[in-house]
C-alpha cells in the first residue's frame, strides 16, 4: 500500500511515494510561491497526478512548517507561508486530487520525527524523542507509541522550554529558552562571544571567518573542532552540556528509550555527541535506579524524513 | 461494570468498588506491614472477598508508590515498601483473588492523575497535566488521551525536571529540581530562610512557630497568608511564580488543554493560584499565537483519586 | 584655590574652573577631532589659557573615557578616542599649559563619582558607591575615603560583574554581566521582548514606538510607566529588582553608607527607585545585624560632575 | 618596634610579639571561656604581662571573629563569643595592660588578610584580594594600599555575594551566596550529592566515608582526588570553576594585582588551583585589554596570620 508524502517548504515542495517499510520509491520536486496558497495546492495536485500514474496511492500526507489543527486537516499558522492562516489545506488538496482518499496535515518536525521513530533510530521503541539541532532546536516525541501533538497542535516545541531563568533572550520574547543554548544559532553566538572574550585563543576561528567575526558560521566552528582547535572543541562541549542536561530534564517527564539527535549541527559528530551523552548521564534523575538509560543516537534519516513520515502518518 | 481500585500506602490499603462513572460505591481499609509483601497481597485479597460479595467485580487496579513495569504487572521499585523489588504484584493478587479477571498495577500518582482526567478537572480533554504540590512535587500527564508512563515506567517525574542550573540541592542528588521550588518542602524552606534574612518582617510567622523556626510548617504559612501577612503572601507568590513558570515550560512540550493543581499546599487557594496563573501566562511560549491558553484549575478529586483511577485503568 | 577640570568627550571637551567647594565658576567648550590626539591637547591648552586669564589655576584634572594608568598620567586605552593607546596625556598637557602645576588624568566615571562623593549624595561619608544607569551600567566607588581605581586602572567596572551564570550575552564577550540587566540597553531589550511575548499587554508601548518595536526607546518606556501602563511599570520593576540585588551583593563586599543611583534611566524616578530599594533590602546579607542600611539616593550632580571631580582630584 | 598581636578564638587566645618585618618572635596561648567577656580581657592582659617582660611592646592588635566598629575599638557582634555585643574591647584591654599604648580591634579575617598583604603573597602590591576557602568562604581586600573595612565594619563578606539567583540556600537566609559554591561546606555537600546521583562512580568516596555518606568529610574528597579518583577531581574542578568565576567578577570591581587563595580546602593543591585559574581567566572581563592578569597564588601565611596582621595594623 503506497502513500504520497509531501514536504512543503517555503519555496518548493518535495513529494514522494512511500511504501509500508518507509522506502521512498519515486519523488518529484516543484517550485512554489509562498505568497499564494492556491499555487501550492496545485503543485501538490500535479505531483500527485504524475506519481499516481505509476503507483496506486491510498493516502496523502502533507508536512507543513507551522501549527496544524488537532484534527490534522488545516494549518492554523504557517511559519514560512504567510497565506496560511487557518487554511483548510487537506480539503483543498483533496478537491484537486482524489476526494476518496484521506489527506492528513502534520507539522513538519512531527512528520520527520515520526519517520525516525518508525524507520530510523526509534524503530522498535514506544517512547522516543528526537531533538533536531538546526538553526533552532526542534523536536518530536512519541509517547506510548503515539505522536505528541498537544491539544492545539502546538506540542513538542522543545526549543522553548526554559533552561535558564533570566537567561539569553529568545526571538519568542521569552528568555532562557533551550534553543538559545543548544542550536546552530547558539553555536555561532557562543563562538562570536569567544572571539571577543578569548581573542587570544581564537586565532583559528578568526582566520576561518576571514578576520571578521560577523562572517563566522557554524560549519567553521565544526571545521576548527575537527582540526583539534581547543576553543572550538570547548564551544561544542558547552553546547553538548546544555543539550544533554535538557534531554535529561525532559526524560524525567517522558522517560524515553531512545533519544535521536539530528539536524545540521550534528555533522560535528563526537565533539558534540560525547559531551551530550556525558551531560545527559550526569543530570539524569534517578539514574542509578533505572533498568536502563535512554540511548542517545544520531538520527538516521536525512532530508527525506518529512516526506516519509507524512506518508506513513496518512496511512494509519 | 464494576472494578476494584486499591490504593496501597506504606502502612495500610484502601480498596473501593468503582463504577464506570467514577463513583466510589463501597470501600474498606486494612492495616498492612510494609516489610512483608505477602501480607499486603493477602489484605488486598481480603478486601476483594468482602467487596465482591455485594458487587460483581470485573477488574482490579492497584495503585502503588514506586516505579511500575511497563506491562503494568509488577513493581520494580517500591518507594515505601522495601519488600517490593521487581515484585510480581499482579500475579500474586490474581492468584489470591480471581485469576479470571485482569489485575493491573499502576504508579499511584498516575492512577490519581487518571481519575482527575476522567472524572475531575480533566474531563472532556485529551491533553491534560496534573501537578500535585504536596511534600514534593508530583504529577501525571495524559497526552492524546493516553497516560504518559514512559518506557521504563519512570515518566512524569515532573518534580525532577531542572528549572535552575546549579540551583537548590535535591534529595535525588541533582540540583535545581522543580520540586525544590514548588512544593510543601520548598514552602517551608523558603519561610525558614525568610525568618533569618527578613526577621524584621517575620514576626507573625515566628509567633505561629512558637518562636522556633524549626517548628514552622506549611500550614502555618498558609494561616499567616490568609490573615494577610505580607511576608507569607510573598512566599506563596514566589512559589506560584515557579509553579507557573515550570508549567509554562512543560506546556511548550505537551500543550495541554487543562492543568490541574492539587496537593495539600493548594489549601492556600488564591494566594498560590493567582500568582501561578500570572506566571504561567507570562512565561508561556507563543502565548499570543495560541487558539486558547491552557486552563489552570484546582484538582477536584481528593484522597480517593488513587482508588478511582486504578479501578478505571484496570477496566480499559 | 582653583583647579581646572576638563571632561574630554568623543567630539568635544568641556573645561571649567572649580573652587574648593565644588562650585563651577566658569567654563568653556571646544569641539575636538577624536582621530587626532594632538588637537585635543591643544584644545585643552586653549581652554586653560582662556580661563587662567581670570582665575589662578593651581592644578589640572582631566577626565577621560578609558583605562588610565595607575599613576594617573596617561591613558592606556581610550574608549572613544582611537589615538589614545598608552598616550602620555598629562605630560602633553603640562607642556602646553604650565609645567609647574600638577596635571592628573582620571577615568571619567571615577571623576564624576568622586564629585558625587565630595559634593553630592556621598558628602560626609567614607564608603560610597555610585551606580550610573545609562546606556550601560557604570560606576565609581570610594572605600575608606579613597577612590577605588584598581591596580591597572580598570577597577569599578561594575557593569561587568556577573549576576547570572549563562545569562544574557554581553558585548564584552562574557554572559550574565550586570549591565545586561540594569541599564538603558537592558530596559529597551526587555521592552522589545515584551512586545513579542506579551503583545496583548503592550498596546501603549507599541503605539509610542510608532508601531515598530525597533523604534522603541528607553524614554518611551519611561513615558508609558509615568502614564500608569502596567507593562512598562513591570519592566522598570524588573530592572530595579536586578539593580537592587546587585547593589546588595556588592554591599557585602564594600559595605557603603550611601549608594547613589544616577544616569539617564533614573529620570523614571520612583518606578525604578522603589523596586530598587525593596530588592536591595530583601537581598542584603546580614541585614538585620546591620547598625544601619546603606541609603539609596538619586545622584545629585549632573553632566558637570566629570569636570568638578577631575578638578577636585587634581588638587588633592 | 614590637607589637603584640592577639588572635581571639572561641575557646582560646593566641598572643605573639611581632616585629616590623612580620616575624613572630614569641607567643603564648591561653584557654578562655566564650561566655565571659572579662576572662578574655584578663587572659589578654596576662599574655601581655608575660611577653612584655622580654619585649618592649608599643601597640596591641586584637583579631576578633565578628563585626568590629569602624573606629576599631569595639566588637559590635561577636560571631563565637555571645558576650560581645557592642563590647568596648579596646578600652577594657587598655585598662588592664598599658593605657599609654594604642589598642586596635580588627576583624580576624581582615587581620589575617592584612598579614598576607604585608608579608605574604600580597607583598609589594597595592590592590590585593585574599579568599579563604575554609568551612565557609571568607576574605579580605586591600584597595590602594588600604584595608577594605566598610562603613559599618561589615565589608569583604565575599562569601555572601550572590553568584546564582535562586541558587543554593545559605545559612544567612539568602540564596545563591558564593560560599555555598566555594567552600569546604560546599565541597562536602557536592560530594554527598554525588554519592546519591552518581553512586556508580562514587565507590572510592563511599569507601573513605566508611559506607556512610553522612561521614564524608572534605579531607576525604581531597584524599580521593590525590589518588586520582575521577569523581573527586570533578568535584574539585566544579568548586574551582565557581571560585575562579567569582574572583573574576570581583576583579571587575577591584582590579587586584594578586589574589591569594587560602584556607584548609587549599590543601588539595593543583586539583583546586588549576581549574580556579582557568575559570578566572575565562570569565575575566576585558581580559585581552589588560596590561596584566591578576596572579592567583596560594596564601603563604598559616594560622599565625591573625596575630601577625593584628600586630601590624596596631602599629600603623
Amino acid at each position: 500500500m503506497y502513500a504520497l508524502g509531501v514536504d512543503i517548504g517555503g519555496t518548493k515542495i518535495a513529494a514522494g511515494v512511500v511504501d509500508e517499510d518507509g522506502n521512498l520509491l519515486a519523488q518529484v520536486r516543484k517550485p512554489t510561491d509562498p505568497s499564494d496558497a492556491a499555487n501550492i495546492d496545485r503543485s501538490i495536485a500535479e505531483a500527485y497526478q504524475e506519481l499516481s500514474a505509476s503507483y496506486e496511492i491510498s493516502a496523502i500526507g502533507l508536512a507543513a512548517a507551522g501549527f496544524c489543527s488537532p484534527k490534522r486537516d488545516s494549518v492554523l499558522f504557517g511559519t514560512n507561508i504567510a497565506a496560511w492562516r487557518d487554511y483548510p489545506l487537506a480539503a483543498r488538496v483533496a478537491e484537486l486530487t482524489n476526494p476518496a482518499i484521506p489527506v492528513v496535515v502534520e507539522n513538519d518536525a512531527n512528520a520527520a520525527g515520526w519517520a525516525e521513530y518508525r524507520f530510523g533510530a526509534g524503530r522498535g521503541t514506544t517512547d522516543f524523542l528526537v531533538l533536531t539541532v538546526g538553526t533552532g532546536l526542534g523536536g518530536a516525541a512519541v509517547v506510548g507509541g503515539e505522536l505528541v501533538r498537544g491539544r492545539y497542535g502546538m506540542g513538542t516545541e522543545v526549543g522553548h522550554m526554559r533552561v535558564v531563568p533570566d537567561g539569553r533572550f529568545c526571538g519568542c520574547g521569552q528568555a532562557g529558552c533551550w534553543e538559545q543554548y543548544s542550536s546552530g544559532s547558539a553555536l555561532v553566538a557562543d563562538a562570536r562571544a569567544a572571539l571577543v572574550a578569548q581573542a587570544d585563543r581564537a586565532e583559528r576561528l578568526l582566520e576561518l571567518a576571514g578576520g571578521n567575526p560577523q562572517n563566522l558560521t557554524g560549519p567553521m566552528v565544526t571545521t576548527a573542532a575537527h582540526e583539534g582547535d581547543a576553543l572550538a572543541i570547548e564551544i561544542f562541549a558547552n553546547l553538548g552540556q546544555w543539550l544533554g542536561a535538557g534531554a535529561a530534564s525532559l526524560s524525567a517527564f517522558m522517560d524515553p528509550e531512545v533519544i535521536a539527535i539530528g539536524g545540521g549541527v550534528c555533522d560535528a559528530g563526537a565533539v558534540l555527541l560525547d559531551p551530550t551523552v556525558a551531560s545527559f548521564e550526569k543530570h539524569l534523575s534517578a539514574r542509578t535506579h533505572r533498568p536502563a538509560l535512554a540511548r542517545i543516537e544520531l538520527a538516521r534519516l536525512g532530508n527525506e524524513a518529512g516526506m516519509v513520515g507524512a506518508a506513513d502518518l496518512a496511512r494509519r
